[in-house]
């Protein structure tokens, strides 16, 4: 795997995709980016128990086979870690330095969250459900520390009963100790943390939940009220990233060079990409391959290179069906994630 | 004012009372202390308007001598900061270095807020209040950083609906520019970080509020569900501090030594406040003077030096009619807020 892969942290093992490897819709296991916030625990299927518990008339556990056993859906679902491009925040922020590949889209099968909650009949007062994995240690920020915490998250009811996936296989594989095997949330969508891996608990609670990793890490400032509020990260930000060209590559004068890339954006579809060349026009490129909901989507534009050599800038930016697009300034409210300000790049034609 | 009162910070303006001249129940608006997050706005009264508005069926606009025109009531209510003590901390903490003085006790005169939401009709889907004070600038921590922001923050319904004050007076005086000219939010029982100086927006929600005071600062870690949450600081938690003797104060031998201090405990009444001289026995100090719900209660305890020259520590603790007293361990989850662990002092005896 490691071969494939950019190494930004040994431990926790934090690994990226060289996005210039992009190469077709889904994304290879081996080639997909690896996010751990602490050691990966070492889980026995034989001895793991997924429990359903809180606000529920009818708490039960859950073995390993038991969940395999039970009907399964298979959907494609992009993956970005919230701190994706982090690498190219001025000045240098604090966090993983990702560059462009903190990012994958494969497809995953398991159980819907619906059918587990369904099952463990939620109260009516249920607001929000958090999923709870097994992976442990203590956090470094400013105070108030929490001491010695698991990393877990909570999504609002809604979005737990429509379309999030507990989810045992990965590309039609089981899932890999770093990708959270035994089980794993699947949040489309959202942003990855919300996608909890190594998972032992589902616990339904009729209060706000307020945990680290959704107010002092992973939170943004959100302006949509009357104040500024803090908000835990949710959806993905529309943004296309460029595959090919990488930065500061080489390309032939007076050729036909195709630039290609992925796009995505959250819970809307990828409506159009655009490519710009200097301060040329916004030029449509074209979207090839699957559309599919919470799933990027593949782009690509013939660029016919000039006669003389020369150095040239190369950006894309992606528009979604909602009519949200990609900003030139990024926003402090943001913090050290939610990435998706304009990143030109740089190439010779020689 | 300032030869009264111990400067701690010039801008903001931060000042605290020498708890050692606690001289009965009312503190001197001059012994008052004084905490700013951010330079005193100066505030005309003439044009000055506060206005009542969100989530309410008739928003209005109230000016200052049609606040003070509105029936009003006068309560006894104990201001303490929530960084009171933070000196005593070890490791030293970040922050305006308070030792016993943070507090003081004052007659609050006032509309009850629970009026102002009345005239106004709060809609049934009301969560929460927030207080928007005219003080702003911006604000230095781990990102995501707000931005310039006010000083504000949110109430549950409930307390606002109970005792809240909109208080444009304080003992029988106009509000001085330092403490919230022209008026003021008074929350008995809570840290003082609620009670709002120089409101502008009393701001009605239907969504829970989590601004920069109530989320990155001015909360602590609340263990009581399953997993740790993120929550604002409210009580005052329950203590007792020794006005007299100070730390390191000489005390003749073979005398009757008047200590003395002050109990408070949030939303309870103290029960009983106990000091105890080096390994020796807890024993009953008597409570004095005035006893009202929000407000600190006077206490004190004759001791019998020894006849022989000597160091001696001294502490005190309290107990509320919840049965809650003061732990000797300090909790993390507090980070640098809610300090109310036992704080031995030190006299010489000779």
């Amino acid at each position: 795997m490691s071969d494939r892969l950019i190494v930004r942290e040994q431990e926790p093992l934090n690994l990226e995709m060289p996005f210039s490897s992009l190469d077709g819709f889904i994304t290879p296991n081996e080639s997909f980016y690896v996010r751990c916030h602490f050691p990966i625990p070492e889980i026995n299927a034989a001895d793991w128990k997924l429990s359903i518990e809180g606000e529920v008339e009818a708490p039960f556990e859950i073995g390993y086979e038991e969940l395999r056993a039970m009907e399964a859906r298979t959907i494609a679902a992009t993956l970005e870690c919230a701190g994706n491009n982090r690498i190219f925040l001025e000045p240098k922020a604090k966090g993983v330095q990702w560059a462009l590949g903190a990012v994958g889209n494969a497809s995953w099968t398991g159980v819907p969250l619906s059918a587990l909650l369904a099952r463990a009949k939620a109260r009516p007062g249920a607001l929000e459900v958090i999923l709870d994995g097994a992976d442990e240690g203590t956090v470094d920020k400013a105070p108030p520390l929490p001491g010695k915490i698991s990393f877990c998250r909570s999504l609002p009811m809604q979005k737990a009963m429509s379309d999030v996936l507990i989810a045992h296989e990965m590309n039609g594989e089981k899932l890999s100790g770093s990708h959270g095997f035994p089980a794993r949330a699947i949040v489309p969508g959202w942003y990855a943390m919300a996608s909890v891996k190594w998972l032992r608990r589902i616990i339904v609670t009729d209060k706000p939940f307020n945990g680290f990793y959704q107010s002092l890490d992973y939170s943004y400032w959100d302006r949509s009220g009357v104040l500024p509020t803090l908000a835990p990260l949710t959806e993905q930000q529309v943004k296309a990233e460029i595959a090919r060209p990488e930065q500061g590559e080489t390309i032939a004068v007076n050729s036909r060079y195709r630039i290609f890339g992925a796009a995505w954006s959250g819970e809307a579809q990828i409506e159009k990409v655009e490519v710009k060349i200097d301060g040329g026009p916004w030029e449509t490129a074209q979207l090839t391959g699957d559309s599919v909901k919470g799933a990027w989507r593949l782009w690509e534009f013939e660029w016919k290179t000039p006669g003389d050599p020369g150095r040239h800038t190369v950006v894309a930016r992606a528009t979604d069906s909602q009519g949200r697009t990609q900003s030139a300034e990024r926003s402090g409210d943001r913090g050290t994630y939610m990435i998706n300000h304009l990143l030109p790049l740089e190439v010779e034609v020689r």
